[in-house]
């Protein structure tokens, strides 16, 4: 049996997320359709971790076992020549038998583009979250740096669908809800905003992240840039470890799985 | 009655083309519908001519008459919050009584995107045209400038679409077709290619353009870059005035309505 490790790219506009469901198109289902018309074989492909519904990718890992004698560089090809030009697969390798997606992940980063001209190019509308409204950038980049380091980043994560959307309502989240058994606490490696021309460029790396931690992070340095909340905030934030002291969840059109250390 | 000109950009690839139809979204029903909504009078904008289901825009020019008070600095702002994210109107201002999109335009400029790398990005895919086998690019640039001029561009024509399509199979098409009692006389002042980066792009600028010109030239052109043709042969695929000389018609997503000058 071979463990192949695949890296792709994706436009996360076209899919209902990474993680395959019964009767909607998510990059997980269409990549295993596809390993199955090219090997005949029935596989999950396993990745690093999941993206949401319109969640880009420049370089997200997944990796399948396989009896196919078929040369890993072959693959790439094949996969190419039948997915849609929405998912790509940049290559194919030969990994380690214990080698697992997410399990051998050591870090991950994600980047996050704020287009902030009037107009946004109807070019862009996918892949940015267009906000022209005054923002006071110094303020977010303060803000930013504060994550940096070992935190409970309860605050920052979706408890579930439900009740984050009861929660972006302004109704009380309490943090027993969000208890799992699970800890909430991450690493942070480096956390910083960065002017590119028109845009406004997050980039976080980190051990791991929770679901929509770096969307709901976007949503708050946002608070922050509109004067809403001062930048030293974050720490308070941090500490309160519930969902209601952040901020909201930012569009999942800005957001990029850039790439996946192991 | 105040003639207001338009300047709009647009992703083609979410419309059936500019032209109004009765069940499909094109860009001028979805810009008549807007300034209904905003003006509520019932105006069709004219363009500065149609451009193809898939074929975007950066700056197409519409013009319409208007009754309404509204500032045309406020209509930009009107138009782009009621419109979906992939129109934008980019700018609105007061034109001449006599001033007319079409009949007005002295010249457009056209650019078609070819992607010449293996794996073309995911979030290319519709911005471009893939073609990663070699090209001759510098034979292609010596038939580029061989189009320069005025000349007979019947052979480059759309006869219309279901003759167009029967050509590509290979069948005759005769002059006679295309004779409409229009003359397909056009002066071009710039056709060239440019490589940038992984794109090999080429731009055209003309006193007008047939129905698929642009495309029907990109198809012809990439048929000299494979050695097919030699680069000479467009002189003699002009002379012939048949659109079963010239190659096939390029893919609607690479190419780009760049700018209309008057």
């Amino acid at each position: 049996m071979r463990n192949l490790k695949l890296v792709l790219a994706y436009d996360g506009a076209d899919f209902s997320g990474w993680q395959v469901q019964p009767d909607a198109a998510t990059i997980q289902g269409t990549l295993a359709w596809a390993i199955g018309r090219v090997t005949s074989e029935n596989v999950l492909p396993q990745g690093s971790g999941r993206t949401d519904a319109g969640v880009h990718a420049l370089a997200q890992v997944a990796t399948f076992a396989t009896e196919s004698p078929i040369p890993a560089e072959n693959l790439v090809k094949a996969l190419n020549d039948i997915l849609l030009p929405s998912i790509r697969v940049l290559e194919v390798t030969e990994a380690p038998p214990d080698f697992h997606a997410r399990k051998s992940a050591l870090a991950k980063t994600y980047r996050y583009r704020i287009y902030r001209d009037a107009i946004c190019p109807p070019f862009l509308a996918r892949y940015v979250w267009h906000y022209p409204y005054p923002l006071d950038e110094d303020a977010m980049r303060q803000a930013a740096a504060l994550v940096v380091g070992e935190h409970d980043f309860t605050s920052f994560a979706a408890v579930d669908a439900e009740i984050d959307s009861l929660n972006r309502e302004g109704r009380e989240v309490s943090r027993k809800q969000t208890s799992t058994g699970f800890s909430n606490v991450r690493r942070v490696f480096a956390s910083s905003w960065e002017r590119q021309g028109d845009e406004l460029v997050y980039t976080i790396r980190g051990s791991g992240f929770l679901h929509h931690m770096v969307r709901n992070l976007v949503g708050t340095f946002v608070l922050v840039g509109k004067g809403t909340l001062p930048p030293s905030d974050l720490a308070r934030i941090l500490d309160a470890q519930s969902r209601s002291a952040a901020g909201p969840t930012a569009p999942a059109s800005g957001l990029y799985l850039v790439s996946v250390d192991y």
